[in-house]
């Protein structure tokens, strides 16, 4: 049958390293998964109980577009808590996913053929999508010194229609304080840029708070989502907000591409933003694993790195050891058993010298997963 | 902010109806709902108890991105249950509500540019979902004569990339024959159009059974949800069976616009296959639904009706009561308190002489919104 050009997206290489360990798991060895970019964790008790509640007497059809007026309602609601930020639950749009709201934010704004800026490395999906959408994703080759986020001087003259920037960023979990978000807002409103916010792991943060871009404008998208923070990534429960004179143009796109987000995911996010202790208790793990890999990834030998403010990632160049990364990450799979993803994901240029370790997962698994790390490299020297 | 111009699309007319009608339930007046195009039912009372269970234990992340093999496999066998079809269940995808799977489709199959046939009277988001796509809808004006089905002789010549049928149509509720359904296909093939079959009402049928276009071709695109039959409208769960030489396609394509279905929604919707006598009794609410509605609306002067032979509407021809059915619809709101929806939305040409009647909710008010309408229509005399 007839297909599209455009719909011949890249694969994801991480998912030829997830086969590859469930086959090793199958075989009967014992794999540590540090190449899953989820927490392990599932939906806090106390939404997951609302949710059981709700099913006995809510038939929970289609919500309308924009998502329970509730929902939208707390999620403004924390923009005050988080960061100080009064925000009319107007803007405020329920999403299936950040996935979601990437489709419904890119098709709003750009027409076939235009040019979007993403960071290299960056979250791949984010090319993906533009690409299916017939819009361009360029590239934006960042630096180690400017730690892996784009400034402006990174794009100038690239003609393009808008930028998408992440903070805390995948993979390299790096975050834009105020000046650097804001010199990145200025650069983008001189040249009629739209800017989006990728502030989907607001809240796992370790120093520094992050900052969002609604402290510093209000002509932006800003997309966030339930999946990391609120350990919720199966529910498929995100949001965006947008500017007010947006809303209507993104509710009947929302109406039309995807009529609602899941409504019991909702119901279940809802609640899980009164489940503050659980998630502090979460973001406890984080922090004690980020603590092990900054000790046990230099002393293993990986000691080109730059340490995440936030996320549950550290982003390592390997180029010293390798010119395939996708190679080393099979060869560390096979010999010290830890899956690990090649930075070719993130970036399809220098990808070939880089790797990602996530840390999501459990303290223990982490632990072993460094020992494993330490034993393989002193093996290769 | 800049927007583009794919993003502007049309408005649901039905929307400014379900506005008013809950205005007017607001100051206190009791309405009766034609228009809502969803079951008043909840997911099935077994498939909730099982989701209710999984939550103990089950984190219930990310999913792989073509759905839950279980699911996946669970479907493949509703097709040999249903149809007598072998279908491998490597064909199945789980999608986002079919929703979803418009999108995955639209994208895989049609580049920007391209005219694709949808038929009208038709479901209004094709035509806005391949607009924000950038792709060109082409409406195909069917017949009264033609039970409102498109024929190969009316999108003969108009150079089409694709065509979108429904069996059960919305809003019609008229069903393809084996006879009609394979000629679209043969007219499809020979003019390399791809041809996706939007199956979301099967099991929603009356006399005959509908017709799966897998029951005569492998070489297209078919698309089902839970939404309906299985009455899980706001859980966001649809399927697609698509070539197998399309599989690896689509699956990039779902990694990257939507990572997966909603995992709880999957879990519901696979125990909801196994809820027969809860569905079958839904089943039998509509078929009463049906025949007080094919008794009473021409009873009540809407004779010129085509009787749906699947879903729950009725779609009627008020061109000789009214040339403004957004006007006639806001009519019968007002002065019966009955909600119905001006046909604009299934037909910008000739939808200003027409509307439709959803009897998707309970008996009772099925009973009492026809007892309005003739009060209504008598009055109007």
């Amino acid at each position: 049958m007839r297909n599209s050009r455009r719909g011949a997206v890249d694969p994801f290489i991480v998912m030829d390293v997830m086969e590859a360990a469930r086959q090793a798991e199958e075989a009967g060895r014992h794999i540590i998964h540090m190449e899953v970019g989820q927490p392990s964790t599932p939906a806090p008790r106390g939404a997951r109980a609302t949710l059981t509640d709700a099913m006995k007497s809510d038939p929970m059809g289609y919500s309308v577009a924009l998502g329970l007026p509730a929902l939208r309602r707390r999620i403004a609601r924390l923009y005050g808590e988080w960061y100080n930020v009064d925000l009319d639950p107007g803007r405020v749009i329920v999403t299936s996913g950040s996935s979601g709201a990437f489709l419904l934010a890119f098709t709003a704004l750009f027409d076939a053929g235009e040019r979007v800026g993403v960071g290299a490395p960056g979250y791949p999906s984010y090319r993906q999508i533009l690409k299916a959408l017939d819009v361009v994703p360029v590239d934006i080759e960042t630096s180690a010194a400017n730690r892996y986020q784009p400034v402006a001087s990174d794009f100038d003259g690239l003609n393009l229609s808008g930028l998408m920037v992440a903070s805390p960023a995948n993979p390299s979990g790096t975050m834009l304080d105020h000046a650097a978000m804001g010199a990145l807002i200025d650069a983008c409103a001189a040249q009629d840029m739209a800017f989006i916010s990728d502030e989907i792991y607001h809240g796992i943060e370790y120093e520094a708070k992050a900052v969002t871009a609604l402290e510093l404008t209000q002509d932006c998208y800003v997309i966030n989502s339930f999946s990391k923070y609120f350990s919720m990534t199966g529910w498929r429960v995100g949001w965006m907000v947008v500017p007010e004179d947006h809303v209507r143009l993104i509710e009947r796109l929302a109406q039309n591409m995807f009529i609602c987000a899941p409504h019991a995911g909702q119901v279940t996010a809802l609640a899980a933003m009164d489940c503050e202790n659980e998630l502090k208790s979460n973001l406890e793990v984080y922090r004690e694993n980020r603590r092990l890999m900054l000790e046990g990834l230099p002393a293993a030998g990986f000691d080109r790195i730059a340490p995440p403010d936030g996320a549950f990632y550290v982003y390592a160049d390997v180029s010293h050891l390798t010119d395939d990364s996708r190679a080393f990450a099979g060869e560390i799979l096979e010999k010290a058993g830890v899956a690990v993803t090649p930075g070719l994901d993130f970036d399809p240029v220098r990808g070939h010298g880089t790797i990602r370790f996530s840390y999501a997962r459990a303290t223990d698994d982490i632990r072993e997963g460094l020992a494993r790390l330490k034993a393989f490299m002193d093996a290769r020297d």
